[in-house]
Formats: structure tokens, C-alpha cells, sequence
């Protein structure tokens, strides 16, 4: 999959396109998928462009990494979350559906079906309302530490 | 889900229980999933011992998605998948099975079907001949950079 700078991730990293964010610092963005696959499903972007994983350099990948880590922390400690999935795709075989490297991270519960990828739009004010759980959660790991 | 030890990984790191390895460096390993979704599913493995990605350092974590990044890479020229998944799950709810931190490689070819997580075992020959079209791939990268 080629980059393409017009692409929505790159439209929000640039501030074209509104997003519900969670957390972001000098090399990534996180934010909640606006068709969750489940409730409290994140997305983690690096603001290096880069389609799959393969392009993105090893320090991108690191933070990438790092910020999934973080805020999965925080999702499972704001829904309280038996599980995390963390996912990623690389190719539109795989499920890739944006053309820059995104992570997701998926609330869990046990033996709860999945919706499929990418396939009803969630309403924004729950997700803002998500958001706000989920950076609280970050601000109480953060003033804990 | 809590460290333990005598985990199936744990033994693997340790020597005491065989894989068929394709990559492994000072802070990973990578080896063939023995129960895989695809054809060339591999696992990678920090050798810091944490169950879920929480409790795995930041470091660890870097060097579990660099070892991905450069395996993903050699999975998909050794196998011409024109996808390639990249999934971590944290807890049961997620799917997890063995309680050491593991990223599975997943190659996707357009529509096919995944087998469920850890359903059947592969035949430990063709698994062989699989490890040796991706070191070949790794090899062939590194003689390359």
C-alpha cells in the first residue's frame, strides 16, 4: 500500500479533520475509532507518514509501541476490560483500510463478538464521553508515577 | 493475568522446550506458531519475562515491534502475501493463552478464511521448511541493507 498524504490520518495529523483524541505527544496521536469494533476502541497513529509498518522507521515503530501501551492501560482501567486486543494491519488483505500506519486497541470481554471492521459509525458524543474516561484514566497513571 | 514462570515461552527462552526459531537477537526471539491461523504465522517474544504488554517495559516493548517490523517484513517476501496482520492480545477475554507477551504475524491473503486461535497443530516439517524461506528472507534483507 502506497502513502498518500491526502489520506484522512494524515487530514487529522495536519488539524484538516476533527478527531475524538485521547492523548498524543511529539510522535504519535491517539484517538477513538469513529467505527469501534467495540466500545472504547482506540486508534494510535504516528505523525511520521508511512502506509504499513514495513515503511515506518524503527524509532516511529517505538513510539508507536510505547503510546499503544499506555493508553491500553488506561482503556482497560476506564471500561475495566478483562482484555485488550491490540491489532494492526498492513494491506488491504489484512484489513487495512487507511494507507497510514495505524494501531488499534480493542476493549474485550469475554466471549463478546466482534462487530466487523470498519462498518457502522459510532454517535460522537459517546465517543467524547469515552475520551473523557479514558484521559482520566491517563491522568491518574501519570499523577501516580 | 499474572507472570508464571513455567510458562510454555518461559521453557522456550530457557531451552528446555524445542521451537523452530526464525530470528532471535539479545531482547527477542521469533519462531513458528505450532498451532498457526495461516500458512507462516510466527510469534515474536521479548525475553523479559511479563505477561501482558502493561508489564512489559518500554524498552521490551521497542524491541518486540522492531523484531516484528523486520520479521513481518521477511514473512511477507518469503510467502508473497499481499497482507500481513499484526495482533497482541492481553488476557483470556482477548484471547491470550500463554501468559508470557507475545505479537503474532499473520499473513492474509485477500479473502481466505483465519483459522481460531491455538485450534490445530501444524506439521513440525513443513513448519522447518517454512522458518527457512523467512531466514532466507531476513538474510537476504540484511546482505541487501
Amino acid at each position: 500500500m502506497d502513502y498518500d498524504s491526502g489520506n484522512p490520518f494524515a487530514r487529522i495529523l495536519r488539524g484538516e479533520l476533527p478527531c475524538v483524541k485521547v492523548y498524543e505527544d511529539e510522535h504519535t496521536l491517539a484517538m477513538m475509532d469513529i467505527m469501534p469494533q467495540a466500545e472504547g476502541h482506540v486508534l494510535v497513529l504516528p505523525k511520521e507518514p508511512a502506509a504499513e509498518l514495513f515503511a515506518l522507521s524503527d524509532d516511529g515503530a517505538a513510539a508507536c509501541i510505547r503510546t499503544t501501551k499506555k493508553v491500553a492501560a488506561a482503556v482497560k482501567a476506564a471500561l475495566g476490560s478483562p482484555g485488550i486486543m491490540v491489532a494492526q494491519f498492513n494491506g488491504a488483505a489484512a484489513g487495512q483500510t487507511v494507507p497510514h500506519v495505524h494501531f488499534h486497541i480493542v476493549p474485550r470481554q469475554q466471549a463478546a463478538p466482534l462487530k466487523p471492521h470498519a462498518s457502522a459509525q459510532a454517535d460522537i458524543g459517546e465517543l467524547q464521553a469515552l475520551a473523557a474516561r479514558i484521559i482520566a484514566a491517563l491522568d491518574g497513571a501519570a499523577s501516580a508515577s
